[in-house]
């Protein structure tokens, strides 16, 4: 079973949308399983303080290397063999190769930080993995978990069943999506392509290939540019 | 008022994760206003169908241009200012800076689809703004909509408040952000940087630009080129 540990400030934020539909499903079927955890629960005196003022000054608060240690430690032991990921905008941003590899895995153990972010020391000290989901800010790591762990969930055996088409979809090649047409054949006038509707599957595929190479050069030619790496 | 309307199968799952915290707050004041449309009211016949099998062959579904003009034509008139937005792994990979332009205009308009995709045909009849929000696949398009919808409200004024720290922030600067520190003075043998304690704050400011450039320059050197152009 993939075992995902949140630690959080916000445990009544999850299962949330992965508590529905595929994730839902395969969550209740035991496929996966979601456990939180209350970072507050490891906090300092009696209101429990989780962060502080950043040294040097400067804005926001920032949470502390001895709380997060405390909650990290309680929640995966040293023979955990789960990674340990930080969701952070400074992070290795997240890809379908890595989103493949997790999958694959035992689980993940997921940090998610708020205000302007952990104590540096925490990210060697626990060795921890700054993950990003792209290049914007989230008012914390909560979302980018969603994003992160509903990407892995579907590639579980089981979870999508007939419908995963690993090896079309996006980025599975290295190239984003061929379009895609059904019913009705004249939709206010914009006809499904001759094409599709020829019953040619060779002519078919080819032609999916290159409308699919033609959208990556025009729209995303660093996708292009890394796949000859 | 910033506007979000959100047309998907699966209503239930919001506001979710954004009815908490920031955005919660935010929600319950009336900063910002979530309305969710479900698609399947526009769905055909008795079983409100709202997919359909992919012309020329191959394995999903794919959800028709005439129930979804239907139910974004229900849901957005014509005059409505908001930008119409696709979750879709194809589409252009969201910014801080489109964050920061969508959150100062009128809201959004997000369709969120599910299974293979949409019929493409629907994109150009109805001038959708296809939005990735990083290069991995998701089970549909709410945890797209999450990660957009969180990134543009914590920027809403009133929002962050003085926690906002906009040109310290990753990307603001098109930085990664430098790292930061807080008490205790030394964590497991690992002391705060002497300098941030020297309360020299030019100093301090001179020393983060560095580890903020040296950081990007180590892990997103496609920042700093982009930043050239």
């Amino acid at each position: 079973m993939w075992r995902a540990t949140i630690l959080t400030l916000f445990p009544e934020m999850f299962p949330g949308p992965l508590g529905l539909s595929l994730a839902g499903d395969a969550l209740a079927r035991g496929v996966w399983a979601l456990e939180t955890r209350q970072i507050r629960e490891h906090g300092i005196g009696r209101h429990r303080a989780v962060d502080d003022t950043p040294a040097g000054g400067g804005p926001g608060m920032v949470m502390r290397a001895d709380v997060l240690a405390a909650a990290i430690d309680a929640a995966a032991d040293e023979n955990d063999p789960r990674p340990r990921l930080l969701m952070s905008p400074r992070g290795r941003p997240l890809t379908q190769a890595r989103v493949r590899d997790l999958a694959q895995g035992p689980g993940a153990v997921i940090l998610c930080a708020r205000f302007e972010g952990v104590d540096e020391r925490i990210i060697a000290a626990r060795r921890l993995e700054e993950v990003s989901i792209g290049d914007y800010i989230l008012s914390g790591g909560e979302v980018a978990a969603f994003a992160l762990m509903d990407a892995c969930v579907r590639l579980l055996p089981g979870v999508m069943g007939e419908e995963l088409s690993g090896e079309e979809e996006s980025f599975e090649t290295g190239l984003l999506e061929y379009p895609h047409y059904t019913r009705p054949r004249d939709f206010e006038g914009r006809p499904i392509p001759e094409i599709l509707l020829s019953g040619d599957h060779a002519k078919i595929a080819k032609w999916r290939h290159e409308q699919a190479l033609a959208l990556t050069r025009a729209r995303r030619p660093d996708l292009l540019a890394r796949g000859k790496e």
